[in-house]
């Protein structure tokens, strides 16, 4: 018997005889009224049962996530709430959930956290339903803000022979048994024997390679998952997380800030768009989580006023010379109430400072760029008007409210001389990247890229404020369950 | 100055005045004619240089691979090959390229093998480039295909605590030193200081996490990286590969195969709509390697031949027994010309019998189904009604002329006493696989979903034989380079 989703049955714009729906008991209420879902749509189809013929037991086993079939007439429903309801003629119990056993018992009101631990049911719940259907639309955007642009998806390495970047940070990958390595004469492993013949970890970012794609293919995207094994057990970080990077020949720092805003822009338009529905549940679960918090700390506006303020709103472009000025003339630097008081130029910005200028002084998603070069990276093209002790490099973070950074950037340093000086500096073995290098040997050109965390994207849109809940099993220390 | 794409130019259907072009030298020819790509378009777009009036220093610097910037008048061309050309007014060198050092010199013909070496530069080539923008096209029509169905991405954990599956095959993730981890006084690894706090590693498979999301929203896919430590130096197998897994609640086995068909139609009509230049291209190239075979080892049709003959002609649905029998009484069987004589049902099929049934004997795709248990993973279906010495499961591969195995899938054991029984019996601690056994606990239900390996579908696609050609920069024993 072929089911139809519910989420076609919610949107017919008549009666139908004889439908049958598959899914998941939510409630069962007044041994009549049975609440179903099937994920397709955050909403339940009601169906009423024909309780007088249908057998006790089996109306005891009506319990929530229990899988069942039920077949009858779609009708116009009498009762509020719904437009059509299912009038059953046929009840099946799929598979039976006990009541007892079920670990999520919604009338207590579990806590997020408690939520974590059940990550593979969690997304029965509404708010999970919506958050994962939302990520996936917001995954489809992206691609499609891409290829409509005729940018080409590269799918660069995860596992990674190069170093140059975050070492320390990163994950070893090896297929030796962790305290019994062969050995060199000297004692150190010898990974000339390990799977790949070399020293492997897992990718912080698919940056270089992507790079290398650019100066051929001209416009390529990476999406996705990068790693860090970094000791954070933050609201805001996760070890591993899927990151959305596009490169693109020819483009400046300038050309860069307007594709990363008008990007996103576009994803989240589309979910505005593609998701009505869920996203009218997440606003009102933050409102509502709104007004457990004292006044002071309740945001401005809504999750919906949110993402149309950032749609209706050009970001706003700040230099970090200028963002200095502000911060060492804003009230909580002069009464010391940064942790971290800003002194000078050149000072790395923290997460507070971010914070202030985005949600107290511009009220607005801020681009912040030209950064000091000792605080960037290597990669990162060298401003060349810069004073001598005031050394610049193309950079650019996207500061967004209640995020923090969403997205960096930079305009890449295209100069081989400049760009092996650097290297130099920091004491990389430039044979490591010889085949980076090769990109400035032959046929360089400006060119620039940014990084966006999709996380990061997910809790803005979905007004989350955990990044644990915003991927289905997240990844942090100590932490690898399912 | 802003550039115009050179797919744009060459689309035009008039002359314009002024337009400027940024791209890589292909080709300088007779002193005046340059070939520019930029990576948007197979094709090159002709600049005429007006050679009396540059100089012969920038003359000479026009080497293969270097970026220029050309500034002219786009007019119907007076030569053969193409409809426009430039005819430069400004030309200027922003990247050179030393002819002398630039690793790939087509005119000596560099082989598909010296050509991975230099895999940050091959895709500056016309094959690799049309392989790369292929395989982006067929990414972008696995998301459509699926998200038009109502389906939902889940991204799937990489770094994985379960080693249910696959174990022995999987790479390590550890942030120890290799060779000097902590111990516990057993002289045992001491995981729980490890980022994790306990052993993990990377994944073969979504599929387990995927099922506990399709029991909540219905329909879902994944499509990420998976990790093979398998030493297979074949030109069908990765170390590190994209897959894609839908999973679908309700649906039986054949369900899961009207799915795989319809999708796997759909995505290469998808690619051939989208990528008629680089698909011609490519047909080009295979048949043009062909003929350097001897004819009896000549492919029958060609590439979009091919492609076309799978839109056209349903999969062949043979089932397991069937196979046996086929296979018991072919030819090369009785002649003993197979590596592995089939002599009896159970038999698992090596890829010469998979070859044998679709090039040889059904000359199309096939869908074999009805697997014997013991061959097959513990989460497949039992049959009820196969003997009890020809127990079978409700698993299904399809099979593709050149490439083997393109898709391995199952209905799932939903039955949580069959499931546990399966478990124990092969020594899997229960309790290792509680979150997965909880999709039976509580609202169990019919579901099915597979597997395709991506790079084997761009390896149909684009008509290349080796899988190292058709990832950007592939891992394989012995090479994490780049």
């Amino acid at each position: 018997m072929k089911h139809t989703k519910i989420k076609d049955l919610l949107n017919s714009t008549k009666p139908i005889d004889n439908v049958t729906v598959k899914g998941w008991v939510r409630t069962f209420r007044n041994n009549q009224f049975l609440a179903i879902n099937d994920g397709s749509v955050i909403h339940n189809i009601q169906a009423v049962v024909d309780f007088e013929n249908t057998s006790p037991e089996t109306l005891k086993r009506l319990t929530t996530s229990a899988a069942v079939l039920v077949t009858g007439n779609l009708a116009e429903s009498q009762g509020a709430g719904q437009k059509f309801e299912i009038q059953v003629k046929h009840l099946e119990i799929l598979g039976d959930s006990d009541a007892e056993k079920y670990p999520i018992q919604l009338r207590n009101k579990p806590s997020l956290e408690f939520l974590r631990e059940q990550a593979h049911l969690r997304v029965r719940t509404n708010a999970f339903g919506a958050i994962m259907r939302v990520r996936s639309v917001l995954s489809f955007a992206i691609h499609q803000y891409f290829q409509e642009k005729g940018f080409v998806y590269v799918n660069t390495p995860i596992i990674t022979g190069s170093d140059a970047e975050g070492a320390g940070e990163m994950f070893h990958v090896t297929s030796f048994p962790v305290n019994d390595a062969p050995k060199n004469d000297d004692g150190s492993v010898n990974y000339k024997e390990d799977f790949f013949g070399k020293e492997t970890n897992l990718t912080v970012s698919g940056q270089l390679e992507a790079e290398t794609y650019a100066m051929a293919l001209g416009q390529v995207y990476t999406f996705g998952p990068t790693f860090r094994a970094e000791n954070s057990n933050t609201s805001r970080h996760l070890a591993e997380f899927w990151m959305v990077e596009p490169e693109v020949a020819f483009n400046n720092l300038d050309d860069n800030m307007d594709l990363a805003e008008d990007f996103i822009q576009y994803v989240i338009k589309y979910a505005l768009d593609k998701c009505p529905d869920d996203l009218a549940f997440l606003n009102q679960r933050l409102t509502d989580e709104e007004k457990t918090k004292p006044a002071a700390e309740r945001s401005e506006m809504s999750l919906l006023e949110k993402l149309n303020f950032v749609l209706e709103n050009n970001f706003k472009r700040v230099s970090y010379t200028e963002a200095i000025d502000i911060l060492k003339s804003s009230k909580p630097n002069k009464n010391k109430k940064f942790n971290y008081i800003i002194e000078e130029w050149g000072a790395d910005l923290q997460s507070e400072h971010e914070r202030f200028l985005v949600e107290k002084h511009f009220k607005c998603p801020v681009i912040l760029y030209d950064y000091p070069a000792k605080i960037k990276a290597f990669y990162m093209r060298l401003n060349d008007d810069a004073p001598q002790d005031r050394q610049t490099v193309r950079a650019m973070d996207i500061l967004f409210p209640g995020i923090g950074e969403i997205v960096g950037g930079s305009q890449r340093e295209e100069r081989l001389d400049i760009l092996q000086q650097k290297i130099a500096d920091l004491g990389i073995d430039e044979k490591e990247l010889w085949w980076y290098l090769d990109t400035r040997r032959f046929g360089t050109a400006v060119h620039s890229g940014f990084g966006l965390g999709f996380e990061r994207l997910v809790l803005f849109v979905t007004g989350m404020t955990n990044i644990r809940d915003v991927i289905p099993f997240p990844r942090t220390p100590q932490n690898a369950e399912f």
